[in-house]
């Protein structure tokens, strides 16, 4: 099956999708989704997809050929500007005869500014009243083909490098950047074109929830977290380990086995048709057992694919995508489990991996060590 | 002066603002921003800053020890999760008295689902109308203070040092990816806490607008395009340069030579009081001239600051900021000229240099070499 044959289906099934819901045209502006349903996806750009299956691209005028052999489409169009932007999307309105009806946006990703282009009077027919359309692109995009799980595959053996390269990296006197540094060159090194933004925190800052790397020196006793993100063929995967410089205190290596058990408890419950709350229960519960029920932070699980963060995604975080509740969970979801770390206050600990929603079970992608004190 | 003091400057100016506005209180979620008044910008936080100068800030639960050590604020609140945020956003509406009027909001910035949070019934009061406050912080962000400048010094030389790695890591067999791992490894070593997202493209690959890297190979005769951004103590840089895998052809040249003209005429007419429009002017119109007018793309110069594209923004690109037209430039503002770049069709160039407005000329910040081929 070649990619266009999927390109064909995925637009096949959206196109049901958009039936089911009574939506006349989408009007695509993150790449991901883009890239999802048509081959391509860049920045500033749109894809336009109706009911009947047609897709039209536009991108800027530089672009033409270079997406010509990316994508499958009906029609491209190459602006200027966004003036020229707005007057092609009014003319796609028009050829494909849309008056009225509806348009499905992606409300999880449009800002108020790119709102208010995408629904200008000279961009979209008065008569067509905009919807979001998050969840349709979220529900197919959540279960993998087999060759997007090849692609996952393959991410997940560079985020491996990754994380050998960075761990290798941790010692006193370096900083939480140069660690970062040795991760993002060793995943380029091993294939990845591209990644999403690295977090190395160390000593205190691994008990903030969001540990963007800064100049901060490693000092003997500390413990760094390090979560990275290559991305293989269009598609990522997520790690996160939290390793010690020199030996660590007894209580932080029975935060961090309490962690990992909690962690692989969960990841060892995954199957197709379990829930992700059920999921969730038993990362909180085992650590809430143990008295640290406030001291995690963040939804534990969410899945992987072309974003390293994308459905299935717990529900109503609006600040983290702000989507609806997953149904249990599909074979070949891929799904990340360990997100959620535990905090104790003067450090915490995070141990995060990549899986494979197998029909019995998990099949677990990344797969360096998972030791407080590497070998 | 203080980091402390410019922060409280800061907040008056911004209540200055909003008293000229009528808003009566901010309620800001973009880093950028946070960064600028409070000294500390974060994912998934935000601060209120009402209309006599109180600042509010919350924050995951997580991080209080954290911020509390970084930021200037009145009053700080930890919440778990995302209803706890809507409910302490609430609490400081009633604990502010703030019943009525208006509330600032990033328009450019917010998602529809964030809107849809922070102005959900239990988070804003119903007689509290949100209103775009973008242009305000754009205003105060874009005159750079003199700490600020060295800020942007500092990162400047770090990008330059980023450029060489990278130059010194293009040749044939090398990928896109690998030159892009070149930069960012040594700009992470010489000082960079983290970098915004790299470009780098090759070959035909130089004829696309944001030519994010690939895997591609490259081969002898190709041109390589690299535009990399550092962020140095929380102020970032943008440089861009093309360079020649062995020998150019003359056309490649005579375009290259074209294009560094038309940047540099366009550098040397910046100063105090010239506008955004003039500057665009004299880059488009030495190209146009040239019979290129139709092979540029995006805005030729754009602010850089906290974010490596910001204010002063040309006007009205929703895709790029959606921002308002800048007025006149004043003095230490700091500016990126050259991001148009040529796109002929089979290959494009591009030069890209960080600029101080001064009061009677520019001062130049990225200093690499501007050579096709690199000595």
């Amino acid at each position: 099956m070649t990619d266009t044959t999927y390109l064909k289906k995925r637009v096949g099934q959206c196109c049901r999708h958009m039936d089911d819901e009574g939506l006349d045209v989408l009007l695509l502006t993150k790449p991901a989704n883009m890239f999802y349903l048509t081959g391509d996806g860049r920045l500033c750009a749109y894809a336009m997809i109706t009911r009947d299956g047609k897709v039209a691209l536009g991108v800027p005028s530089t672009d033409v050929a270079d997406v010509t052999a990316a994508a499958r489409f009906d029609h491209i169009t190459g602006f200027e500007d966004e003036v020229g932007m707005i007057h092609s999307i009014a003319h796609y309105f028009s050829h494909f005869a849309i008056a009225e009806g509806s348009v499905g946006l992606e409300y999880t990703f449009l800002t108020q500014s790119m709102m208010g282009m995408l629904t200008h009077p000279h961009a979209k027919p008065e008569g067509v009243a905009p919807r979001d359309c998050t969840h349709i692109l979220s529900a197919m995009r959540m279960v993998k083909e087999p060759a997007e799980l090849g692609r996952l595959r393959a991410a997940a053996a560079v985020a491996d490098a990754g994380m050998a390269a960075a761990v290798s990296a941790v010692k006193a006197g370096a900083t939480e950047s140069q660690v970062a540094a040795a991760a993002e060159y060793a995943m380029r090194h091993a294939g990845a074109e591209d990644f999403w933004r690295s977090y190395v925190s160390s000593g205190p800052r691994t008990n903030i929830a969001h540990g963007l790397p800064t100049n901060r020196e490693l000092e003997a006793g500390d413990l760094v977290m390090i979560d990275i993100h290559p991305i293989v063929g269009g598609y990522s995967s997520d790690i996160c380990r939290t390793v010690c410089v020199g030996a660590p205190t007894a209580e932080q290596q029975a935060a961090y086995d309490l962690y990992l058990r909690a962690q692989q408890a969960t990841i060892a419950k995954i199957r197709a048709g379990v829930g992700m709350v059920e999921l969730e229960q038993t990362m909180h519960g085992i650590l809430g057992d143990a008295g640290h029920g406030d001291h995690v932070f963040g939804p534990p699980i969410h899945g992987v694919g072309i974003e390293f963060e994308e459905a299935p995604l717990p529900p109503g975080h609006a600040f983290f995508h702000g989507e609806k509740e997953p149904p249990p969970l599909p074979a070949n979801a891929v799904i990340s489990v360990g997100n959620c770390g535990l905090y104790t206050g003067p450090w915490g600990v995070r141990v995060e991996d990549t899986n494979i929603v197998g029909q019995d079970g998990p099949e677990t992608l990344t797969r360096y060590p998972r030791e407080l004190v590497p070998a």
